[in-house]
C-alpha cells in the first residue's frame, strides 16, 4: 500500500499541486483545512502531510503555524516552494465580455485585484471557500468566472480564460512536509524551532536570537504568533540553517532552551533545492 | 464641520465599533477595504482613519501591515484596543433549529468553529466579503443566520439567537489611527519603525534590536512581513516603548537606520490606556 500523504482538498487547490510535486505515486488524501491536515499526523491518521505555511506576497498562513505549535508530536520532514499561478476560468463558451460575476477565496480575489479592476471593472465579486470551489460554481454558473487553479479548470472542465492573472508575477508558496518524525542531515539542511521569552523586560527576544548570531547560525525566518492569551504576548516560530545535529546548532537549540519559558523543537528538513531562486 | 475619520466599512462592522469609540463626534467615513482608507489618507482624502493591526487570536491583519508600509505620508497617531464579541443573528421569529446555513467572513467563521460544530453541526458554511454583508444577507434569508456584530444586528433589523459565540472569549483586536503626523509626548509612548536589514549575514537582525536591548528599550511588537520580491526576503515591523523625542529612542533609532537597507519610521503615539488589561 502507498503512503497516505494529507493536503488541503479538494482536489484542484495548490495544496494537491504541492502534495504531485512531493509524492506522486502517494495516496493523496484531502482535508478540509490546513489544520485537519496537522491534527490527522498529530493523531496518527495519516503518516505525511503538507500544509502551506508562508506565501511570497501574503505572508505567513496562520492557521498552519498555530495548528503546528499546538499539536503534539508533529515534527517538519521537509520544505518544498511551488510558484503559484492563478487563472481565471468559467465555462466553455464564455467569453470574457461577458464576465460579470468573479468567484474565490477572498486571498485569490486579493491577489489579483489589479487584474479584476482593469480587464473586469464592472464584475461583481464574490466570496467562496476555496478557489476549487469557486471554480466548481462558475463552470455552473452563466456569466461568471472563477480564480483558481489550471488543474481545478482541467477537473471541473473550465475554460481558462486567462493566465497568471496574479498582480505579482514572482508568487510562491512555501509547504512544510509534517509527519511523526523529522529528516536525517543532508549536509544542508534546515532546522524550526519555537518559543516564547517573558515579555516584560528589554533584550529577552534578543538574547535568544544572540544564540544564534553568536555561532554565525543564519536565521532565514522569525515570525510572531499570538499566544492566544493577551495581545502582546508572542510565541516565535524560527527556521535557522543546519541541521539539529550539528554541533553548534545543537549548542544553540540548548542555550535557546534555558533562556525560554516555553520551547518546543519542529525537528531539521533538507532546504528546498531552488528556494533561494 | 467635524473632522472625517474613516474606517472598514460598512456600518455595523468591527470597525465602525473602533471609530465610534476613538472620534464619537467625527464624520465616520466607511471604505471597502484597510487598504483603501490607508490609501485615503495618503492622498490627503480624509486627515484620520482607523485599520486594524492585529487580533488576539488570529495575529497580524496583513493587509493593514502592508498598506502602511507601501504607501507614503501615512503617520501612526494613535493607538485603540477593541474587544471583539461575535453574535450569531438571524431574521426575526428565526430558531436556532431551523437554522441550516450560516454565512460570514472566513475569519470570523473560523473564529466561532467550536460554537458551530457544537450547536449546528447540519448547518452548511459560506462566505462572505464581510461580517456586515453576511448580516444584511441572513436577515433576507430563510433559515440562515450570520456571524457578526451586535450593532449589526441593530442596523439590519436582525435577532441575536446567541451572544459571544467565538471559541475564546478572550478576543480583541488592535486598531491604529493613521493621519499625515503623528502624536506629542504623553510620557506614556510607543514608537512604530520599519526596516530591512541583509538577509543572507548572520546576526544582521539581531545587530538592530541590539540597538533597542541594549538602551533598555522594551520592543513590545516584531512582526514580519514579505518584501514581495522573494520568499525568504522580509520587511520588518517594530513596535516599541517610548517616545522619538526621548533622548534614547531618538539615539536608537539613528543608530538603527544606520545598519538598514531601508528605514521607515511611522511615527510616536500614546500607548492605549487598557493595553496591558
Amino acid at each position: 500500500m502507498s503512503r497516505q500523504v494529507g493536503y488541503l482538498g479538494p482536489p484542484g487547490s495548490f495544496g494537491e499541486q504541492a502534495a504531485l510535486g512531493y509524492a506522486p505515486a502517494g495516496a493523496l488524501v484531502p482535508f478540509t483545512s490546513h489544520g485537519a491536515v496537522v491534527a490527522a499526523i498529530g493523531s496518527g491518521l495519516i503518516e505525511e502531510g503538507l500544509a502551506a505555511v508562508e506565501n511570497s506576497l501574503a505572508g505567513t498562513v496562520p492557521e498552519t503555524v498555530d495548528a503546528i505549535i499546538q499539536t503534539e508530536g508533529v515534527f517538519i520532514r521537509g520544505e518544498l516552494i511551488l510558484p503559484i499561478e492563478h487563472c481565471l476560468i468559467a465555462a466553455p463558451g464564455t467569453s470574457l465580455a461577458e464576465v460579470d460575476l468573479v468567484l474565490s477565496h477572498p486571498s485569490a480575489l486579493a491577489q489579483c485585484r489589479t487584474y479584476l479592476e482593469t480587464h473586469l471593472p464592472g464584475a461583481r465579486l464574490e466570496a467562496a471557500l476555496s478557489t476549487a470551489a469557486a471554480v466548481e460554481t462558475a463552470v455552473q454558473t452563466r456569466a461568471a468566472a472563477a480564480i483558481g487553479t489550471r488543474r481545478a479548470a482541467s477537473l471541473r472542465g473550465g475554460a481558462i480564460l486567462a493566465e497568471a492573472v496574479q498582480d505579482v508575477a514572482q508568487n510562491s508558496t512555501r509547504f512544510v512536509v509534517l509527519a511523526a518524525s523529522d529528516a536525517p542531515p543532508t549536509g544542508d539542511d534546515k532546522t524550526s524551532f519555537a518559543f516564547t521569552v517573558d515579555h516584560d523586560r528589554p533584550g529577552t527576544l534578543i538574547g535568544v536570537l544572540s544564540e544564534l548570531s553568536n555561532r554565525q547560525i543564519n536565521l532565514t525566518r522569525i515570525e510572531s504568533r499570538p499566544s492566544r492569551e493577551e495581545l502582546g504576548v508572542y510565541v516565535f516560530m524560527i527556521d535557522c540553517q543546519g541541521h539539529r545535529e550539528d554541533t553548534v546548532v545543537a549548542e544553540a537549540l540548548g542555550a535557546v532552551q534555558k533562556q525560554a519559558h516555553y520551547f518546543r523543537l519542529f525537528g531539521s528538513y533538507p532546504r528546498y533545492a531552488d528556494a533561494a531562486t
